[in-house]
C-alpha cells in the first residue's frame, strides 16, 4: 500500500503539513554537490561498507547462527545493526540508481531469513553465546535497536525497490520480528523498552508501509512507557536513556544524544499518525531546547565524550565536542519529520546547516574514511592515538555505527530536498537536479552552495495554477527573485517565497541568495569560545587549518593565530565542485611569557605581524593533511586580553 | 630500622637534599587551619570512613574469604584498597594523636591476616568468585595496586606506631604479600606490571622500613618494565596506563592522571634510592610538562571525565575539569618526593597550591562529604544527577578512592610541612604548631593563610649555629623579615630565606608575606578561559558563588555576571578560622539577543548595573548551598565581545 517512497511517509489523512515526493520524483545531478555525494556514496562508501561487514566479522556473526561459521563473536554486541544499515543503504540506492550489488542484497537477506528463529527473533549475539540473557537486559541489549534497523532496511526495500524479490523477502523477515515484538511487548505483553531508541520510528514506518495498526500502537506504547524508570539504574543514570521523564513532559533534551534524537524522531512519527498535538508540541519544545543552548555552530550535538551526552546549557567546548556523526544524522531525520508535520522553515534551515557541516564532515573526500566524533578544534600536540579522538578520519571503528549511517542517509538524500502535492512544490534544500510532483517537473541548476544563484526551469506542467515555494535560508539577509527575467517583488528575507501562477513549460525562475562572508559570534554564555569568531558563508561554516597558515607566520604556534575583525573577509571564486575559500587577516600573538598563569595585564599586547590567511569549509578539514584546526578563531586587538 | 617516621623517608646515604623530620617532631595547633583539618580528620572523616567500610560491604568482602560472611561481593573489584587506605590513616593518626579506634585497627588487621592465603596472596575479589582469573588480567585487576595500599598501611604502622601490636602484625601481612610479589615478578619471575601504579612507591617505602633490598629491586624493575606494551590494548589505549613510553624516555605526562602521578612518585623513590640521576631528571621533566600546560589554577589535574586523563596541552576546561581529588593528593605526594630529592622551592610552592585548593576542595566542612571531581565552574541548569559530576559533595562514592585518600593525607599532613637535619630546619608549609629537629624546637604562630604574618619563636636550641630556612612563596612579590624586632635585610622575593646564626631560646622571627588580592589571567592558549580573570590571595584561589550575587543583580542569570578589572579588589578581614573574603566590582551583561549564534558586533554592549560582590576561597564552595559557581569570571568592558 506504500504510495510514496522516501524515508518518512506519513499516511493520509495524518496530521501533516507537507508531503514527501514520490519515488523517482527527484534525480540529483552528479555535477552538483549533493548529487556528487550520492554518486560517491554508490561508488565508494557503500562498497566499502559491504566489504567491512565481511572483514570485521558482522556477516560471520550471522553465519555462526546458521551453523555456517564458527570462531568467536566479532565486534560490538549490536554488530547486526551495521548489516541492517548497510542493507538499507543498498535498497535506497537500488531505488535511486537501479544499480548496486544485487548479490549482497540477496545473499544477506537469505542469510537473515535463515538465521531468524521460528518465532521471529533475530540477534546473532544473543542467539549464539547468550541465549540465557535473551530479552533479560533491555537497558543494555540493543535487541530492539537492531530490530528497528532491520525494519528500516525492509521499509527501504518496500518503498524504493517494491518489485525486488530480496526486498520482499526482507519485508517478511522484518514483519516476523515486528510481530514477535507486538506479541511480547504489545498491550497484552510485558512492559519493556529498549535502552537505545530506534524501534519507535521503525515501527511507525513499517505501519506506513503495511497499514498494520498494531505496529503503530506498539510504537506509541514504547514512547509512553519511556521516562518511568523501566530501564533501571546504569553507571550513567536514567537520563542517559531518556528514562528520567516522559517525552510529553520533558522540558529539555538530555542524556545520550543519538538515543534522544532517535526517540524524538519516533515521537514525531507517533504524534503525526495519532493526531497527538500534545506529543508533537513536546517534540517541538525539545527541539527548541536543543537549538537554544546545546547545538554547535556546525549543527553537531553532544558536548561530552564520557557518556556521549548533550551536557549542560551553553556547555559547548570546541576541542572536546563529541558531535557524533550519527547524532547529526539523527537530528537531520528528526528535523525532516518536524518539517513535514509543521511546515516551519526553521526545520529546513537546521537540516541544511546540519547537512553541510555536522554531517558532511563525518566523511572524507574518498568516501572511505569517517569521523565518529567531530570536534571544532584540534590542538597542536593533540593525542590522536585513541579511536575516540583521532587526528584523521579512520576507515572504520570498533563501534561502527556512523559509516553505514552515512551510507543510508546519502543513498536517500534526494528524498529530503523537496516536498509537494497537487497544490505545488516546495524546495527546501537546493540541489541541482530534476524534481517532479503531480505531473509537473522542474529543473534546478547552479553551483549551490558555492554560489547563491539558483536557476529553476519548468520542464513540464499541467494547466492548473500551482505554487512554487522557495526557501530563503535563515543565514540570508537578502534574496532577489526574477521570473523569466523580470524582477519579482522586493528583496526577501528568511522564510518561504511563494510563487503562485499558471506555469508554462520553459518558465525560468532565478533566485539569488546574497552570500557575503559572515563573522559569527556565540552567545556570551558559551564560555568555551569567548573572545573568538567563526567564519561562514551561505550554509557553510569555515575553519582554519594549520597548512593554510601563511608563510609570514610560519614560525608561530597555530594556537597563537588571531583574526583581525576589522580586516576584509573575502570569498575566493572557484569553479565547479571546487570549494570556495574565504580569506581573512590574521596575526600571531607574540609570546613574552610562557607561564600558564600570570597577573592580569590588559595593556600587554606584544607586536604582531599581519598576513592574509585562507580558510576552507569545515566539512573538508583533514582531507589534505592531519594537523591543528579551529573553527572559532581568537580575535586580535584589544578585544582579547 | 626505621629512624624517621613520616611518609617518604629516603635511606641514608641516598641521593636526597632534604630530610624529613622524625616522628613526633611536628605538632600542629588545632587553632590553625592545617591543624584544624587534622583535628576534623580524626573526629569526623576517619570515623566516617570506618563506618562506610561496614556499610558498603568492604569488610564483608574480606569476611567472605574467611567464611565469616556470605552474599555477593560489594563495590568495585579493588574495594580492598579502601580498607587499606583507612587503615593507613588510622595508623598515621595513632602516631599523631596517640588515639583513634584501637578495635578497628586490631580487628581489621586480624581479619587481613586470617584472609591471607598461605603464600601471601590477599585480594577478596579474586580469592572468592574469581580464583580462575587471579594474576591473569594485570591490566585490569588492581591486585598489585591493592597490595601497594596494604604495604603503605603497614609502613604507616611501622613508622608512626612502632610499638603497636596490630601494627607489627600488619607489617607481617604486608611483607608476606611483598615476598610473594618478589618471587612471582622479581628477576627470576615473570615480566608483569599492574595496570594501576602504586606498588612501586609502596615497595620502596617497605624497603626503607625493613632494609630488605629485593623490595627496592622489584620496584625498580616495575618502573623499567613499564612503557613496553606489557599491559596490552584497552579501550583507552596504552597511554591510559602510561604503557606507551618508558618513564625515563617519556617527554610529557599522559593518560589517567592518578596512574601517572602515582607512577612518578614511585619513580622518584626508585631514583633516589638507586642514585639514578637520569630517572630523577625524567621525573622532573615530566613535572614541568604537567605544570606548563596541563594543571588547573587550583592545582587540579585531569581535563577529561571520559578516561580521567590529562588531555592535550592547554586543554583546561573549567566546567568539565575532572581534577580528581586523588590526583591532587598524588601530585602533592610526588612533589614532596621531588622536594626532598632536589630541595627546589618550586615543588613546595606547588604543594601549597595543591593543598589549599585542589585537595582541600575535595572535603566539606563537616569532614563527612567529598568531591571526587573538582570542576572550576558549575553552571545554572547543571545536571548533577550523576555521581560523576554532582552538584554537592557526597558522603561516599561507588568508586570510593578519594575519601580514605583524604583521610590518610590529613592524618599525616604534619609530616609534609617541614624538613631538617643537623644543619638546620626548613619550613615549607606554614602552619601554627611546634617543630623539633636535632634537639632544637621552634614554635610557629599566626593566622596563615588568612594573614601573611608568621611568627616563629625558638623554644629550645643547642649552642651550635644552625640555619632556619623560610619559604617565600611564588605568589609573594615582597616578604619582610625581622629578627627580635629588627628588620632583617631587604624585602625578599620567592625562594628560601636562610637565617644562619647561633640561636637563643626566645629568639623571635617575624616573616610578613605581602598578600594583596591578585587578578590572574591564563596563558592565551587556554581557550576555555579566554577573556576571564580569577581572583586569588596568598595561596588561595577564590570563586564566585551564586548566593553571593548582590541584591542589585539578583535578577541576572549567574553566567551573565562580569568583573570590572578596573574596580578595587579588597580583602575583608576575618578573625580566627573564619575565611577572608575578597570583594570586587561586577555587573550583569544585559541580554538583548537570545540567539546562540549571531553576527559579530564588537560595539554591542548593553548597559550594565555595577555592584560589589563578595567571593570565597574556592575550597569552601558548596558548603553553604548548592548552585552555580565559577573561578574564572568574564571580564566586563570592551575586553569581552
Amino acid at each position: 500500500m506504500a504510495s510514496a517512497y522516501g524515508p518518512v511517509v506519513p499516511t493520509s489523512p495524518s496530521r501533516c503539513t507537507l508531503r514527501p515526493l514520490d519515488a523517482g520524483a527527484v534525480r540529483l545531478d552528479p555535477g552538483g554537490l549533493l548529487g556528487s555525494w550520492q554518486a560517491r556514496n554508490a561508488a565508494a562508501t557503500l562498497p566499502h561498507c559491504i566489504e567491512q561487514l565481511d572483514v570485521r566479522g558482522n556477516l560471520r556473526n550471522l553465519r555462526r547462527v546458521t551453523g555456517e561459521a564458527d570462531g568467536a563473536f566479532s565486534g560490538m554486541w549490536f554488530a547486526d545493526s551495521d548489516v541492517y544499515k548497510t542493507l538499507e543503504a543498498a535498497f535506497w540506492d537500488l531505488g535511486r540508481s537501479g544499480g548496486g550489488d544485487p548479490a549482497f542484497r540477496a545473499e544477506v537477506t537469505a542469510l537473515l531469513e535463515k538465521a531468524q528463529d521460528p518465532d521471529g527473533y533475530l540477534d546473532s549475539y544473543y542467539q549464539t553465546d547468550h541465549r540465557d540473557r535473551q530479552w533479560s537486559e533491555l537497558h543494555y541489549s540493543h535487541e530492539m535497536y537492531c530490530a528497528g534497523h532491520l525494519i528500516q532496511a525492509a521499509v527501504a526495500a518496500a518503498r524504493a525497490a517494491a518489485g525486488d524479490e530480496a526486498g520482499q523477502q526482507l519485508v517478511g523477515v522484518a514483519r516476523r520480528f515486528a510481530d514477535l515484538l507486538v506479541r511480547r511487548y504489545g498491550p497484552d505483553g510485558a512492559d519493556g523498552i529498549c535502552g537505545h531508541p530506534e524501534i519507535e520510528t521503525a515501527l511507525v514506518e513499517l505501519y506506513r508501509v503495511t497499514g498494520h495498526r498494531p505496529y503503530l500502537a506498539l510504537a506509541a506504547r514504547f514512547v509512553e512507557l519511556r521516562g518511568h524508570g523501566l530501564l533501571g539504574g546504569d553507571r550513567f543514570g536514567p537520563r542517559y536513556f531518556q528514562d528520567h521523564a516522559p517525552v510529553r513532559h520533558a522540558r529539555e533534551v538530555a542524556g545520550h544524544v543519538v538515543r534522544q534524537v532517535y526517540l524524538l524522531a519516533g515521537a514525531v512519527d507517533v504524534a503525526v499518525e495519532n493526531g497527538d498535538a500534545e506529543l508533537l508540541a513536546a517534540t517541538e519544545r525539545l527541539w527548541e531546547s536543543a537549538l537554544a543552548s546545546r547545538t554547535y555552530l556546525t549543527g553537531g550535538q553532544g558536548s561530552r565524550h564520557r557518556d556521549e551526552a548533550f551536557g549542560d546549557p551553553y556547555e559547548l567546548p570546541p576541542d572536546r565536542a563529541y558531535a557524533e556523526t550519527c547524532a547529526a544524522i539523527g537530528s537531520f531525520q528528526w528535523a525532516w519529520r518536524l518539517l513535514l508535520a509543521t511546515g516551519r522553515v526553521r526545520y529546513a534551515d537546521a537540516m541544511e546547516r546540519f547537512l553541510y557541516n555536522g554531517i558532511a564532515v563525518g566523511i572524507g573526500q574518498s568516501g572511505r574514511e569517517f569521523f565518529y566524533a567531530n570536534p571544532l578544534q584540534l590542538r597542536t600536540g593533540h593525542d590522536g592515538s585513541d579511536e575516540d579522538a583521532p587526528t584523521q578520519r579512520l576507515p572504520w571503528y570498533s563501534c561502527a555505527c556512523c559509516p553505514p549511517n552515512l551510507a543510508r542517509l546519502m543513498a536517500s538524500l534526494h528524498h529530503y530536498t523537496a516536498t509537494g502535492d497537487a497544490r505545488g512544490l516546495q524546495l527546501h534544500l537546493y540541489a541541482s537536479g530534476r524534481y517532479a510532483s503531480a505531473g509537473r517537473t522542474i529543473e534546478v541548476s547552479g553551483d549551490y552552495p558555492w554560489d547563491g544563484r539558483i536557476s529553476i526551469t519548468v520542464r513540464a506542467t499541467d494547466e492548473r495554477p500551482w505554487t512554487l515555494a522557495l526557501r530563503v535560508p535563515d543565514w540570508c539577509a537578502s534574496a532577489r527573485l526574477s521570473v523569466n527575467g523580470a524582477e519579482f517583488g522586493a528583496p526577501a528575507q528568511a522564510g518561504y517565497l511563494r510563487l503562485a501562477r499558471t506555469w508554462q513549460p520553459g518558465d525560468r525562475v532565478e533566485l539569488v541568495l546574497a552570500m557575503p562572508p559572515r563573522l559569527i559570534a556565540a552567545h556570551p554564555r558559551v564560555d568555551a569560545v569567548r573572545g573568538t569568531v567563526a567564519l561562514a558563508r551561505g550554509p557553510l561554516v569555515y575553519c582554519l587549518e594549520h597548512l593554510d597558515v601563511p608563510e609570514a607566520l610560519s614560525g608561530a604556534v597555530f594556537e597563537d593565530i588571531e583574526l583581525d575583525p576589522a580586516g576584509p573577509v573575502q570569498a575566493v571564486p572557484a569553479a565547479g565542485l571546487a570549494p570556495v575559500r574565504l580569506t581573512a587577516t590574521v596575526s600571531a600573538r607574540g609570546s613574552t611569557d610562557d607561564d600558564l598563569y600570570r597577573p592580569l595585564d590588559p595593556a600587554a599586547r606584544p607586536a604582531a605581524t599581519g598576513a592574509v590567511v585562507s580558510s576552507v569549509p569545515y566539512f573538508l578539514w583533514a582531507n589534505r593533511a592531519a594537523g591543528p584546526m579551529r573553527v572559532w578563531i581568537p580575535l586580535a586587538g584589544p578585544a582579547a586580553p
